[in-house]
């Protein structure tokens, strides 16, 4: 693997995204991820999983320079796995512990919130979906996760603004479970995997997937059409010029 | 139009309820606001819509003393039209702020509960869903709306106590998203929907769908039997006797 | 009746749980609980209904070394009748105030939280979702009712640790309405009956129904499935053995 790198200690499988500065996703960093966590799905040995970052950032969200180069059907395909691969987080049937690091932002926001735990650094680092002041669309799953942890009111606020929130605004709003020093971050993390990793692993995969399965279901009716509509919206005039200028700013 | 004012500025289109007193809720209003809101969807100019009442009232509900004259069928005629409406602003393609000048009571309170944004003035205004205290029934969708703000366990408080909040009250249980001066409301409600207006509109549209759609499409395969019931509960001797009690007293 | 006892005053029916020190719930129990409640359903004088337990325990919920002389399909039938009964709770058609005077434990739990009113006593006693802590699933009614108070972060963190609430933290996480001394248990949950038993019985009636049978009928479609998936877990050999260790304790 290129992008990710995974450390494994006393059953705790550590996941780390390592792409440039920024970690921005492309359809490598998904595909190196989504054969990782099938890995560590069936390793008898991974009791729980932490995904962070590195540097500055838990990932900036979408290479948007190089998605810029994607002919339509191209950049669905890659929209189809990165939304299979939230969908995989969402369900995963070991708990799943985001350390973020950084910057939580767009993509990197969804995967985050698809696990089962979030702390994050307090400081300078924001969490946003942040889609709509490019004037892009989100995902039908995205929205439907963001309303679980915000409820509908605060995630209207949030997807509607696009709103950055620091760690302790996260918090505040039940966006995130902790927030911590980025001295502690490792050790917070790894101390709740630990907790999680006591529990029985059977009920708790049981218990999961009577939390998050039925609307996991109903995601998946809907995901498809959605990613349509993103696509239609990516491409057209006034969201494509808005992409272009984030590719001359970074 | 007789009962419902619009004015349009600067992109913004402010839609003003005005009949009588307390701005009582007929069919001539219903049809008016759909009409109204239907021509605002398609104005290319308007890119955000505020609704208000004029004077003590945004709106007391329905004028129960001109639908004791209905016969059943007249009723659920109107009741179809009237959460029709509700349900055109709840999907409503372009941002709606409700501007709540004074007390948003039943009926009232369904149309504001489906905007996006709700401002309402402190002091003597009361906003409540206080059906259950005539002995009335409520609608499939004005339950799920309020449940999406409210969350099961105070929704069932309010509909339960039919309980009569104060703009302070509503604020803190997540009802509205603003308490302001009478003074002010105006100002607010302008500036709230000036910073909606410069969203991108195509992007608004689509995560508005995302954030809503879904629950709209449930609301729609069981309104239609809610409002069944509602009518048969309405024209039951207990109610019905409750109701002409409020005709002598308005 | 062996195990409950119905005391009739004033319109309001109080049920009280009374099995041994810790009112631990068997099959009988269920019966009883059942017939009860049809009873009540059609009894024109009752207009709300208190359940509550006798001593320290609301209920500890099942009777677990009881239940370990069951075969599978016996365990099943039991579980078939429990779920059933704690969704006639849910969507009785009059109140149902839960005066939780003790512990409320797993099953006892379940039954409280499909109320529509919880009270419970400060002091000692403790609520709980504890299952994963002897390795045992939950139902998906039981998952979904708690996701109702709780919301989803909430909820998973209570079932996800089996965490023990006091009055005052189930108060704050939404999961009750009400914390009162023991010796006002009795007077205050006679009061919010009154409360509700003043309504209208058919609006009540009619409104509870829109505000819960929608998740009543998601419920039914996965109950069944989640029952078997409980008893495999229930029987296999990890599990078995933690309640054999529960035998020997209790």
């Amino acid at each position: 693997m290129e992008f990710v790198r995974v450390e494994k200690t006393d059953g705790i499988a550590k996941v780390i995204l390592s792409r440039g500065k920024v970690n921005a996703i492309n359809e490598f960093v998904i595909d190196e991820l989504t054969a990782c966590f099938k890995e560590l799905a069936g390793d008898a040995q991974t009791r729980a999983v932490i995904i962070s970052g590195q540097g500055k950032f838990f990932t900036y969200g979408f290479d948007i320079p190089e998605f810029l180069n994607y002919k339509k059907d191209e950049f669905l395909r890659y929209l189809t796995k990165f939304t299979d691969f939230y969908g995989d987080v969402f369900l995963f049937p070991k708990p799943v512990i985001a350390a973020l690091n950084g910057h939580t932002m767009a993509g990197g926001c969804m995967i985050a919130i698809a696990c089962d735990y979030r702390i994050m650094v307090s400081g300078k680092a924001k969490m946003s979906l942040n889609e709509i002041n490019f004037g892009s669309s989100l995902f039908a799953g995205s929205v439907e996760i963001i309303k679980l942890w915000l409820g509908q009111k605060n995630a209207e606020t949030a997807v509607y603004n696009g709103a950055m929130y620091t760690a302790e605004e996260a918090f505040q709003l039940g966006l995130i479970h902790q927030v911590c020093t980025e001295a502690d971050l490792e050790a917070n993390a790894r101390g709740i995997a630990k907790q999680f990793a006591a529990k029985d692993g059977v009920a708790f995969r049981s218990i999961k997937h009577l939390l998050r399965k039925p609307l996991a279901d109903e995601i998946k009716k809907r995901e498809k059409d959605s990613l349509l509509e993103f696509v239609d919206i990516w491409y057209s005039e006034n969201t494509w010029n808005n992409l272009q200028g984030k590719t001359i700013q970074s």
